[in-house]
């Protein structure tokens, strides 16, 4: 489902325009990236929590030219899925 | 940033009531949920997709028993951030 699809089917289910949509999700959205940005995980319920984890600046060499060089700071995003998520998928695969 | 944190600072960037970005919320997530378990994956601009892969059925071998069962098809879920959100992330670390 690309974005598209995605609202305009949450569209059709809040009874929103599409426009409406549009500014729910892009503010859910704006709502779960800033606080990423300032390197907090973001638990949302009967789905799951983003997680931002710092990796530090560290030196690195090139295999090729063995020059050594550094690697910048950077914030890695993983998001776990909660367990009721889990059980949901799962119980879905078994009906196939 | 838990649940309840996350639904009142949406509600105040929408000018929604609290039960208002709640209904809101779990349409947006009971859309990427229905489409997860169909198995498909679901893309969200500006953030990332969400990748559902299944895992089939496969027999495995219980180390001290030695005895073989039966692991049941699952399907795996994993986020995919967007080169958008990856650059805010990473613009983000190096302002630190």
């Amino acid at each position: 489902m690309n974005n598209k699809e995605f609202i305009s089917e949450l569209s059709r289910r809040l009874g929103y325009t599409v426009k409406d949509a549009t500014t729910v999700t892009d503010s859910l959205i704006a709502c779960i990236i800033q606080d990423l940005q300032e390197g907090k995980n973001v638990t949302i319920q009967n789905f799951g929590t983003f997680e931002v984890k710092k990796k530090m600046e560290r030196i690195s060499v090139n295999p090729l030219t063995k020059q050594r060089f550094l690697v910048p700071p950077k914030l890695n995003l993983c998001f776990k899925p909660n367990l009721t998520l889990k059980e949901k998928l799962k119980s879905n695969t078994s009906d196939d």
